[in-house]
């Protein structure tokens, strides 16, 4: 595909942003399995995006923007709002730089997230935890400061950077039928989706989300982005409404969107860490939840699948352990 | 090394069993981490029996001993005591090669591990929770059904085996100042140091078992095998008193054993769940405890660390999370 003015972002602008990025990302391992090969009936090959640095694909976006960023824009700084893998992926990518780097969050974030993020030398700027009061503080750095916006989804750099992950399993896996990929804000579904579709047309693109945060179903369905509400799931890196960039391209080139119930997402979170070793986060055992039910459109298929992230908490596990043995 | 009356494993032997094993096992990656690089201030690399087959290096013992029976015995199948990973390790085995396998287990085991060891095909067999009914057992399945029995640790043809995965690591890590290994009955830090000494005998060899288990220490200092007692740690591999054939080895050839506190084998787990993303078990953690306290005599040194396994009850994060989101 070429850049059109609705999708800036063809192999061209992908290729450049995997060879800017090669100094800076992990080329992260594809993984396969024996057992999860027997339970899908396919052969799987695992994109460990969980063990990017900062532990999650966000890293990739978040780099490739700020690399992109020119010399008075990168000595101003940028900002952006997240609590969550995006705001430290890009304190990391700043520290790195020595691009300084706001992260808004609501003062309601918990304390981890907002040490995490600070730890990587990020100011962190609380704000009350609407919607409203996230824009404007926002727009404040950015209208006060002269900070450069670097959204976690709506940027098209942000979005090539995604692609990246996608591209090295093409190379690291071979020729696929299918690629599965979690749905939140879209840039990384999106970033896949140009990826896979630049170089193997007839790949399969399949979205993967919550039965719950159905928001990308149902906006494929009406073709406008639905909202997403804030929805009651485990995957909490999923809850996000879509995009307008993520849209343009899912609603042109995504091939379809599956759902996992909750229930469902939780066994295949278990399947990964006691049958794979794999320590990944809700949000990527989305993708796997359809290979377990074995379903016949998966039958003899080779099928990759990008395991999103590995920020978990797991304080609750190591609570019963300190309670046992310390 | 060559094979001497008291140590029959030299660089021979263990060269036949990598091209024994090679169909069978897993040549488990080395990851690197740049996080714990710097914790170190050494280039670490971590070899991941944690994704070997049953989830840990004891299936390369198993397999080994069993590829190395005679036709007759094969029939007749094997018998070994182990609630916990060789038992399952060599359920697969046999499952494998169609060897059959009793494994006697104290009916005090938990019931998650004899489901397992038997869902690979396994013959269960209960016995009183006391070693003189476990030898008994024992006993009774070599002498009345003419099984052969697989010993743990205490065998030299699983010794040979388990020396594979540092000949991996030699392989693939390139040249080690020192490789770290845990201590439980001794199979693997014995075939550890026996493929390491016979490829580069200036690399350093250090055991590694928790402060309360401290009894290869001990051993070492007095020249006899001291007894390990029922140490309560977390390190649950470990617990076990050395076998005579492990100690002939660990007394000649290890260059040090070093011991870590209770504290700093979880603080180690954690690091490795959270910041690495690698799902271990806790006596796969002990030999990253040393290295997380920055030890001078690490300090730029190219270091290699065996994980052993990841088979840990993960079961009170799930009950956690179904707890609060099903």
């Amino acid at each position: 595909m070429s850049p059109s003015p609705e999708i800036p972002i063809g192999e061209a602008q992908i290729r450049e942003a995997v060879e800017r990025l090669a100094p800076w990302v992990h080329k992260t391992p594809v993984m396969t399995s024996r057992t999860l090969d027997e339970r899908a009936g396919a052969s799987v090959f695992l994109k460990c995006e969980n063990l990017q640095r900062v532990g999650a694909f966000k890293f990739r976006g978040a780099m490739n923007a700020l690399l992109l960023l020119d010399e008075e824009a990168k000595r101003a700084g940028v900002v952006t709002h997240s609590s969550g893998n995006h705001g430290q992926a890009l304190a990391l990518a700043g520290a790195q730089l020595g691009v300084p780097v706001t992260v808004v969050m609501p003062h309601t974030a918990p304390q981890i997230k907002q040490s995490a993020t600070a730890g990587y030398g990020a100011t962190i700027r609380l704000c009350e935890p609407t919607i409203a009061a996230r824009e404007e503080a926002v727009a404040d750095e950015v209208a006060r400061k002269g900070l450069t916006l670097v959204h976690p989804f709506n940027d098209w750099n942000v979005i090539a950077g995604q692609a990246t992950a996608a591209w090295e399993l093409l190379d690291q896996a071979g020729p696929l039928d299918c690629v599965m990929v979690p749905v939140g804000g879209g840039g990384l579904i999106a970033g896949t989706t140009l990826a896979v579709k630049a170089r193997s047309p007839e790949t399969l693109v399949v979205g993967v989300e919550p039965e719950r945060a159905d928001d990308a179903r149902r906006s494929l369905a009406s073709g406008r982005i639905e909202p997403s509400g804030d929805p009651r799931t485990i995957a909490d890196g999923l809850r996000t409404t879509l995009g307008t960039r993520p849209f343009a391209v899912i609603s042109r080139q995504v091939d379809r969107i599956e759902t996992a119930a909750e229930a469902d997402i939780v066994a295949a979170l278990r399947f990964l860490w006691e049958r794979l070793k794999m320590l990944v986060e809700p949000s990527s055992a989305v993708v796997v939840a359809p290979l377990l039910e074995r379903q016949p459109a998966f039958a003899g298929r080779r099928v990759g699948a990008v395991l999103s992230g590995g920020n978990v908490d797991v304080g609750p596990f190591f609570d019963a352990l300190a309670n046992r043995w310390l």
